[in-house]
């Protein structure tokens, strides 16, 4: 697994520098479909490409453009090579990478990244051997005295969490790896997003990470989350501080 | 003015060497009582502490913490040493420095900067000139394809913004200044915060910044935003691409 785990982080570092060297106002150009059906914008195809040369023939992938990649190996790198598209395309600096790796499912991943690129952070996690953000060990946050909510809103809202900013704390940075992070990191005590939108490549690193920090994810109906390494598979996701947030929010 | 733009910028260094300096889990720490009646914390001290002992008595200044130092000068130095103070406090990576320098009120600045401190962004305007994004010059978008609103959202939204959520890609960042600086550099086609809660050091870099990139900023009421230098003075603010996107707001 070391040996796996310092290719990942060649991998965020290659992504890194593929991204810094694209002009910010190109991130957000149409390039190709990507294999979940959605356009591949220039700044995924980037990214995806620099992840792939780096990795070669040394595991399977999955990636969100790239689709499945199968050489015949034990482990499989399960990438979201952009985390947070749509801000880097528009020019909000909150987006990153996320790499997970695992077998089959989210539940046997052993190694999750996440790079918040614009501020440089990296959270990191080890399966039974805790969660970092840069190096530093992290725990999810015991204090309930000034609670934060991260929801996804709009059309990826529904009833409970239209409501639910009326009278919390609320933030909503659109990059669903990163928020999941936050939660790992205790500077948020709850990522929701209710809606069967996520797949693998968007929350495998995250939910080890939220795990490994002490917190819990669920799906909206409350069950622990797992699913296979599948982009036909979609989930809603519900990372917590702890199973009292999650019943203040399901 | 070019003396005091050079003493700004100055500024901005200090604070940043000054915040880099404490640890993240100090930033949140309660040290005192704030010219505006909530308490000061930590971090927000050490930034003012820098922000002061640069400016000296160079000119006049109007600070959250320290309130109105009259250094008998023709003009003031509106500072919000930390702009997103609870997200800095709680450890979400998005806050930052808000400057701006006038006389009397909003519509005197002649100059503003704001810097996002975890990613590095500095947005700048000097009044007539233009406004910029790490020295590149930038305008609102007017592409409204795919149109991003960043809102206030729990008791700091109204009726208006709580029903927004439903239908609308939305980010809640929590840190007006920047958020202001993303619909002037096109990130963002809005920012709103409806309740009359912010003062002159949250928005009047901002609003010199949204302005020169060719947008608009009012108050929930549609009037063109303007308040004196007075910390007592709050006031809501709608911060948007063109005329157009303020009237589906309000």
């Amino acid at each position: 697994m070391d040996y796996l785990i310092d290719i990942a982080k060649e991998v965020v570092e290659a992504i890194e520098k593929a991204v810094r060297k694209v002009a910010r106002e190109n991130f957000g150009k149409e390039v190709a479909m990507g294999a979940d059906g959605t356009p591949t914008l220039y700044i995924d195809k980037v990214a995806e490409d620099a992840a792939l040369e780096v990795i070669g023939k040394e595991a399977n992938v999955l990636s969100e453009e790239a689709g499945y990649i199968d050489n015949g190996k034990k482990y499989t790198f399960v990438i979201d090579p952009i985390d947070g598209t749509r801000n880097a395309a528009h020019g909000i600096p909150f987006y990153g990478i996320s790499i997970a790796i695992g077998r089959k499912s989210v539940e046997d991943v052993e190694y999750g990244i996440v790079k918040n690129i614009p501020s440089g952070d990296v959270y990191e996690a080890i399966k039974g051997e805790g969660a970092y953000l840069n190096g530093k060990r992290i725990e999810v946050s015991e204090d309930y005295s000034d609670i934060i909510y991260i929801l996804a809103l709009g059309e990826s809202g529904n009833e409970k969490t239209w409501k639910l900013v009326k009278f919390n704390t609320i933030r909503a940075m659109g990059a669903a790896a990163i928020e999941m992070c936050l939660v790992a990191c205790g500077a948020a005590h709850a990522y929701f997003m209710p809606q069967e939108s996520l797949r693998t490549t968007d929350f495998a690193a995250g939910c080890l990470i939220v795990r490994e920090a002490g917190g819990e994810v669920y799906n909206a109906n409350g069950e622990v989350l797992n699913v296979p390494f599948d982009l036909k598979v979609r989930s809603s996701v519900l990372a917590v501080a702890s199973r009292k947030i999650a019943e203040a929010l399901l």
